[in-house]
């Protein structure tokens, strides 16, 4: 997508064709700062300090940091070892131990001098493929988004979102965000309403920005306003993304995206959840009863960092001394307040038969 | 309520007996800072500042504001310029013009020489008879507690609240809040889920702060959690303020209540208004279609203060430069989420019959 006009992806080659360049995304919304990691040291440090996050991004950056390794060094055990320490940086990231894998897979059985040629295009194919999985979801979201606009012709089509399932989160397009991105540039009027996302703000922080920077109009609101939206007629569809979605087509997002479709339900309001096929968790049927919740540290809920007047990045205290806070970070919509799931492979109802219709091959009935 | 272990009020006469001490609320949560009011520009300014907020305590402070007045001159043309200016705070608030009124119809057929002592004994009237219905509600609202409580012996009762209608915002008790006070005073082992309640924040810095100073316990959320919360059976109740209640039941309260209230109703959880008689507003059937949403000021929601690791108040900006914030500051919850309204007279069914079972004389069909 766009940033000042000209195209960006979060993680990709560096002019000289070799580094790798990434936006430092800690310094988001206040800074666009961009960072050339040329070691797999640098690249390993970027996943752990998040300077990249995001589970997709994640994976593309791991295996660019292999990359970076196989250039340096292309040996047996440098490949072992650049493994190893790219696995170590986020412990609970499947998809960097998916991507870490494909990228041992493409190169133990090369020779070291076809090693680092072999290791780049097996990284920018992992991107690549990404890349295309979401510019999908956009085209079939694109779809209902027309028929919306479809119905009410010269009026703004708002949309709301939660948290950040954008191009920042991706390598390119993001899930939630690329129908938005491809109703936009295909000349529809679109809003979007951009929940604030508390209590880490990846809305008011990371969706406005890349929402901002591509040109697309946006409205950021607290967390308590989309019901008062929905009631009053002010949101024409919801968009999410999710880190996991049940077999039955329960949805596991962000803390709060249950509300919204509480709230979506009560209105009549479309409820859409975009997600690549891959995050389906065939295993799991009952999302509410099934899937445990990480219970975060109490320091987001009570620490926020925000720019000063002059310029400065603060971290400050908004609870009392010695309050105490309670920080689950995700919620369980459960598959009938939504309306449809937003895939690669076209939109299905939130239910098992829809999903089996999309992804046949997981059929074992 | 109390403050390390010593009952106070909002507003009370000082030690002195004749000044008015307050608490600035402008300083907490992260400070508990006293400030004694001498004269009727010191009350007017504490109003205006927002030292004291919320409306019955703002009536209290223009009652006693005006007795500071009647002290240093009791003259007919100084109490007409007291009222003036008191007036003149807080320009929308209708507690205030009540307040006023009251304090005028006791004293302008009052001779100089009673005026002092007239205008202190009104005022400490109306400041008491605020602090009594609100304990009424306490009462009421405790026989439901008691009740939640008897259903599970043994156990803690988890009571879910938005926003702060606290003994901070009344001359004691609260509205939402009495109940809760009363369970605690009584034995029964209660625990607070406190919404953090964006944008102002009041229930991470107000309401976390009077429950902890009274020594109830609570933890503070993101307004995004409580529907998990509710999902999992961590909320027995929910119980809220109001602004303004319709005579069919539908509430008006601070942005996000709404969506409470439909969590509730999807997991089965009561969800309690507590309302004093005078706030419901008898001339308004539809909440939704008839009461206007104030739209607040945008700064409201990039802008956050809190203090800083030195201890510093600092406030800092949490969005992109120049992203667009929208901050509608109520939402209604409709009669139907509305398990019942705790008033000072008793408990009643949100509807215009329950209403009018409590408050006859209002019936005019």
């Amino acid at each position: 997508m766009l940033v000042n006009g000209v195209p960006w992806r979060p993680v990709q080659l560096a002019g000289n064709g070799w580094a790798v360049t990434i936006i430092d995304q800690t310094k988001l919304p206040h800074a666009f700062e961009t960072v050339d990691l040329t070691t797999v040291e640098e690249a390993a440090h970027a996943i752990r300090a998040m300077l990249v996050r995001g589970a997709p991004l994640i994976g593309a950056t791991a295996a660019y940091g292999v990359a970076l390794a196989m250039r340096a060094d292309p040996s047996d055990d440098n490949l072992a070892a650049a493994i190893e320490m790219l696995r170590k940086t986020r412990p609970t990231a499947v998809n960097l131990f998916w991507a870490l894998e494909r990228m041992r897979a493409a190169l133990h059985n090369r020779s070291v001098e076809e090693r680092a040629g072999a290791a780049y295009a097996a990284a920018a194919d992992l991107a690549d493929e990404d890349a295309a999985m979401n510019e999908a979801i956009g085209e079939h979201g694109l779809e209902i988004i027309r028929g919306i606009a479809a119905k009410k012709p010269g009026e703004t089509v708002n949309i709301l979102t939660h948290c950040n399932a954008g191009w920042l989160a991706t390598v390119d397009w993001g899930t939630a965000l690329s129908p938005i991105y491809k109703a936009h540039d295909d000349g529809i009027d679109v809003h979007v309403w951009v929940d604030e996302t508390r209590p880490r703000n990846q809305g008011a922080s990371l969706t406005a920005w890349e929402l901002g920077a591509h040109g697309v109009p946006l409205t950021v609101v607290v967390d308590n306003a989309g019901g008062h939206l929905m009631q009053h007629g002010q949101v024409d569809m919801v968009i999410t993304g999710t880190d996991r979605t049940t077999r039955r087509g329960d949805v596991c997002n962000k803390i709060g995206t249950y509300l919204k479709a509480l709230a979506a339900k009560d209105n009549g309001v479309p409820f859409y959840v975009a997600l690549p096929g891959p995050t389906i968790d065939w295993q799991v049927a009952d999302g509410v009863a099934e899937i445990p919740i990480e219970e975060r540290h109490a320091d987001e809920v009570g620490r926020i960092s925000g720019r000063t007047e002059s310029g400065e990045i603060v971290t400050i205290d908004v609870l009392p001394e010695n309050a105490k806070a309670g920080n689950p970070a995700f919620d369980v919509t459960p598959a009938r307040l939504v309306t449809g799931l937003i895939t690669e492979r076209g939109v299905a109802p939130a239910t098992e038969e829809g999903l089996l219709s999309l992804y046949p091959e997981k059929n074992n009935g």
